[in-house]
């Protein structure tokens, strides 16, 4: 008996069916005896966190659709995560269109009281500002362990600018709010994937004076997992959060984002770093900024779907 | 209280949450107090039947997904659908994609025995095969009454071929089949929008010396509804089935469907013709042929969640 | 010489060159012997009051370049509209995209100050709830007269909504905000195009009530001009305002709008109503809501860039 | 057995097979028995004359992809095409991409000696300068008679700019030309659909002084085919020729073409229109205009093989 | 003299003419002087055979189209194809829609009978059970030798699967069906470009256990072509099959396909491979599972058309 | 004071604004204190030279739109491109779409008289025939030099066909040109990307014996920026110019163009190619190729407009 119950596959097939996140079970729908939940995985369809072009919102419903072909067992970590772990789809969480912060306050406070306890959590954006609602629900059910979490981040831009336009949880913020919070350890956060143009030279200011560690995407065009690999020390035996922007990708491979940038990474060397974190303690995550207006073939959609896929095989091989 | 219980918008806009049909609750989640079932909505999603360009199988997804931001209240019959009847999403109907005549037995078995004994029920398709599945549960279910179910058939065309490559049962011969099922009554079946080219002149043969009546589209754009309404006197107080191929609308107006035919409805021409429907007794129906992968803005899905809405209301009207 | 000068078609063919509306001259290029100009128009490109589908912030840009192959000769009115009237592009207003009231005061503000005191406002959206700033400005220009404008309203939707999510100036509720500021005088509004489904009969009754033309989309399909052209008498004599939300179209003629309906008007159908206008002394005017992202070739926003040509020719052929 | 031979239905399905016109024979492949031939269809894959939107090079090609689906057997007509006419694919006409005026005398040479001589011609372009080569063609297959051809112009634009920076031969001008050939006698010419905006009134005036019947897209809006009908007159008993440039129809049916006009013909109307000419003398025609790139769900390339399909209908009605 | 003869590029530049394979004459055109003809290419439009989103039925049009522009000589290579290979498009194979199992064998009846005895054959698809047909063609035209052919298999999936919902012959079971019928030896197949996710471990079981040499996706990535270089000792002086599934490239290269799976080859990774199989006696092969409706801007079409290219060099560079 | 001043943030954000090449100003704009200017970009609209498929004269508008989100910091090159440089957008050049050579004359004689006699010239195309003007117009505001400008080339095709169709200067032909006219010294040209098919050996001809240094793609997927970087000692203290065929990217990450070509190069490759040509006396150069209508994600666009960028940041950098 598999932990998690999938549809019976006689007479249904991957096209059929109302859409959750890879045919998991609705959270209502697990079975006692699957409980406690190791995983809930759930969507945060807002978007007024954007600077440029919108739509992210339709995110997570893109993502059910998109997640109906991934299969269960992981070849490379040898693992088929259904067996491994129960993992339900809690639906979306509550969101206020026109009010970004209280969005912020309330996915989060929501996220906090998901499923059992020990529940881990995955949030499908939606925009980047949502990551700051599932990294604070995640350290507070872990009891808020101080200095904060470890972050391993993907990600084209560094989010760490401080305001745009008077708002400071759009965005282009969720790390510098959630370091200021003490949600995120910085001596522990890596950004991996990040390249320019950028505004100006400070932008990288905030993050090296906290003790964030850069990887520069051509540095892993260049070497590979290495750089990633040798700055995982300071995180290795802490909570860890994975935060994944879509926009790490190159336009080729996630043309379906609002601020697309080329000279991006390709789904297999991201696949390859997120398999370089095995070993970590990995307690939640997120993929972010699919925005399907612009994913004709929905290929943007699905390597989230992947994204997502992949950091739940990463907790069922260490187990 | 609504006897069909939506989602609470003050914390979960239409963008967002699990997509069932018009956002209706999923079958498991009806409350007691709701039951029983006044209409049972669900999907087939199965295209094993065409003849031309396959991909309607995902057509459940895309009409649940374009059916979140359709409405309660119909203004031209001036009633609350959701006040007035209790309607459930009983998901995908069983399928088996590489057997075409036994998915039409399953399908039609398996809502047959949906829900309460009264609960009427509405098939999205799917090519049109599957609304042989339909009629023959909805007629089960009313206990087989001869000499059949009065059927009113929009469409561009006839549907009354007898066997294609060897096929009885695809999307070109479900009326043929169910007539000869008894199923349906002939002399109490309108076919609606019919226009060329065809194979030839025996196309039409069939249809019409079984008494069916032909309303061919160049007289709805020369007469509007009048020929239809001249044509439901046969059908009046008895069970009537409503089954709508989406190219019956031309297809500027739903280019997302297999074999487009232009010279075909606007949507507004084709409201009007179901509005013109009320005051029969609607026991089922069904809206079929939506191919998502040629319906770039999702007017064609869109279109037919209107469908249905229409076909529901004009229930809710009557009651 | 003609008032608007347009680019050399010799050297600069309809694709060519930095684009403005209709090929117009931006605002600073304006001749002296052009000034004072008759029609500002401009972009608002803010979308951050909607209640679905976002993406009208890039509106002006896909207008601008839709609008390159509009010519001047108004052919039924047999007016040329670049001799008669001075109009020039002035821009985008500014806007704060996380401020949703903010917006509408800057861009009312900005509005108000633009080229010469008797130079008439063109907006184009953006969603809706921009058309609650050119509405102040163009009634601020005019000194603010009571009992306020005249107004044609060309939508689907009442737009009169008192509130959404705790926000009352979004896209479904400038007219309720400007008929409670005096802007606007219900006795002299017309909303043309309105239908189904809606969330509840009371969507329709402040409009009513406050003595509100509503000409449900099925009049117009049935009658033609007629409706409207009975209902304006009362805007006769006074300054009018035409507000054309594109989703008055059938999503088959404007694909690319973020709450598109089915059984809406044709593209011939609007035009016919806008030119049924003429006589009238259109003061100002706006068309909103084209959405690119859903908008595959283009065609809506053509018919938004015809619109646009539609109004000025009204008062070109006044003149 | 039928004058034109199809492809065996039971092997080779409407998807499969070298895609020609209609699955009409290869004119090399036509069996002695079915010469001579009734008709010619070719492509001109030549846009080269273009002022605005190029690309309808590529039309022959997605016309013959979108005609596999075209039955023969016409419904309103009553007529089997096949049976009562021979036809077959000629292939493209050569085409000279970057020389404008010798590809028109390139094409009208080869289509001169095409086939049998009775046989009838139709070109698919193409932009509507190639209107010119077959029209050049067909004149001169029937002895070049004066006053010239009869000619039934579908279309949103005149057509009759006398130059456009310095060519003559462009798809502004063919009419034009054909007229000062003697092709084309003006006196018994029709130009259905026109519409603004326009260049300047003067756009009218070389058509009307030469005694062309302009019937504008609002009078078919207005009076359906009556006007048409009765501008017939002077065609009647004389060999005609029926050019059908694909803005006619209103960008929601043809979005694929290069200078879409809002407020055009549904193909209802278009085919309305056409099946008035039945009882002309039909002697060539074409279908010019088509832009794949710009037709996402094919529907323009369709609305093509439909035209082409009736204008072969109205011959074999009349014998 | 070539020894294939392309259109006269003077009067036909390659977007004109009716659309065969990279413009090789329809088999009935070949001239007897370059007969025997050394290859065969052929469409199958047969999708009944897939799992998921069908419609690669449409893939043999799609590929003639995109393969217009491949032009004749392998810079690589150093050869010209048409100068050293006389080739030649033979159509669509006959299908059977509605037949999974009588449509394999009719195609590998018809194939195996195609011009002249050494001719060679090239299949494109259709989804991937049609290569079974083609596998069976070659291998008879061959005197059926013992044990098997040589394989060189490309794909994400190892299309190894006994059954599906009941059927033996669909596209995820080609290869256990040929092995079964002796048609390919396992011991020299090769299955490169393997990954995940799967349904289980067991998978990987039935082709590991029977000698199978599986290359995941990963190897090469990390490798290039060393892994499969190294594994084609086997294959080297038998008659050869390379069977190319287009989704062993990552969806960025190839989005048009039914089961995409991202973290796959570039197009430089598999023309490389392709590449490293020179100096193999390639006695057959195809490409499949081009799906054009999920193709937007055909790069998918125009890959697959190279990959036929490239394998038709591997036989011209051996000659 | 930066050197090019560009929109206040505050009130336009970047989707806001008529849309100019990364939001420089326009060249009638520029303050005095910012005369004079460096570079002067400017589009060239112009599609007549191509072979294939036409669109590219919309090229500059989609790259102007996609450019909006370049920002002006370059990271890898640590340098502010507008602190350290002038910029502006000079519009398009005039065009003569029916006139090939005349066009190419047209555009040289306006760009040669552009701005202030230092300024250096970026070009945005339209086809690749267009760098002969550019090419043309900045080796005469150097003073002719001799033995002619140094040039890097990008492109999957060699573009040195002496003549097509009977035209000398369609895109396949500007280096010839070029070369013949003395404005290129193909001793110190590089052509990088080039890859097969090819219509036959001899088109490596002409550039072999003149010279030209040819770097086949394969080569630099095989040894990355080396090959390059070791070509580059004859360019070295010589005026270059950089001409980007957007088609040596892979049709993954450039659909968008007119003759894509599969095996290509990264997004990230050709960044890095160009960011090793740091150190060269950059004069002059140009980005073309780009066609919006089969750009469904305005990919191509953006890469575009990145290489626009990187060129700019080569100067900005040796300043």
């Amino acid at each position: 008996m598999p932990r998690t119950v999938l549809p019976d596959a006689r007479s249904s097939p991957r096209f059929a069916g109302i859409a959750t996140f890879c045919r998991y079970p609705r959270l209502d729908d697990v079975a006692p005896e699957n409980r406690p939940l190791d995983w809930c995985v759930f969507g945060v369809p807002h978007d007024a966190g954007v600077t440029y072009r919108p739509g992210a919102r339709f995110g997570p419903r893109a993502v059910r659709d998109a997640s109906q072909y991934v299969k269960r067992y992981h070849l490379e970590h040898a693992v088929d995560v259904c067996d491994r772990l129960s993992i339900a789809d809690a639906g979306d969480a509550p969101v206020s269109p026109y009010d970004q912060r209280g969005t912020i306050d309330r996915v989060a406070a929501w996220a906090a009281a998901l499923a059992d306890p020990a529940t881990r959590l995955f949030a499908v954006g939606g925009d980047h500002s949502i990551a700051a609602a599932n990294l604070r629900a995640v350290w507070q059910r872990l009891g808020r362990p101080a200095p904060g979490l470890a972050l391993v981040h993907f990600d084209a831009h560094l989010d760490t600018v401080d305001e745009v336009w008077g708002e400071k949880w759009g965005h282009a913020s969720p790390f510098i709010r959630m370091i200021e919070e003490g949600v995120i350890d910085p001596a522990a956060m890596v950004s991996v994937g990040i390249r320019g143009p950028l505004n100006n030279a400070a932008d990288l200011q905030f993050a090296s004076t906290r003790g964030v560690r850069i990887i520069p995407c051509a540095d892993v065009h260049a070497q590979g997992v290495a750089p990633l690999a040798a700055a995982l020390a300071p995180l290795r035996g802490r909570p860890v959060y994975v935060t994944f922007d879509i926009d790490v990708l190159d336009p080729a491979f996630a043309p379906g984002t609002g601020t697309p940038c080329p000279g991006g990474l390709t789904t297999h060397q991201a696949f390859s770093l997120l398999r370089a974190l095995r070993g970590l303690d990995i307690r939640g995550g997120d993929v972010v900024e699919v925005l399907p207006d612009r994913d004709a073939a929905g290929s943007t959609a699905l390597a989230a779907a992947h994204v997502m896929f992949e950091v739940l095989a990463l907790d069922a091989a260490s187990r």
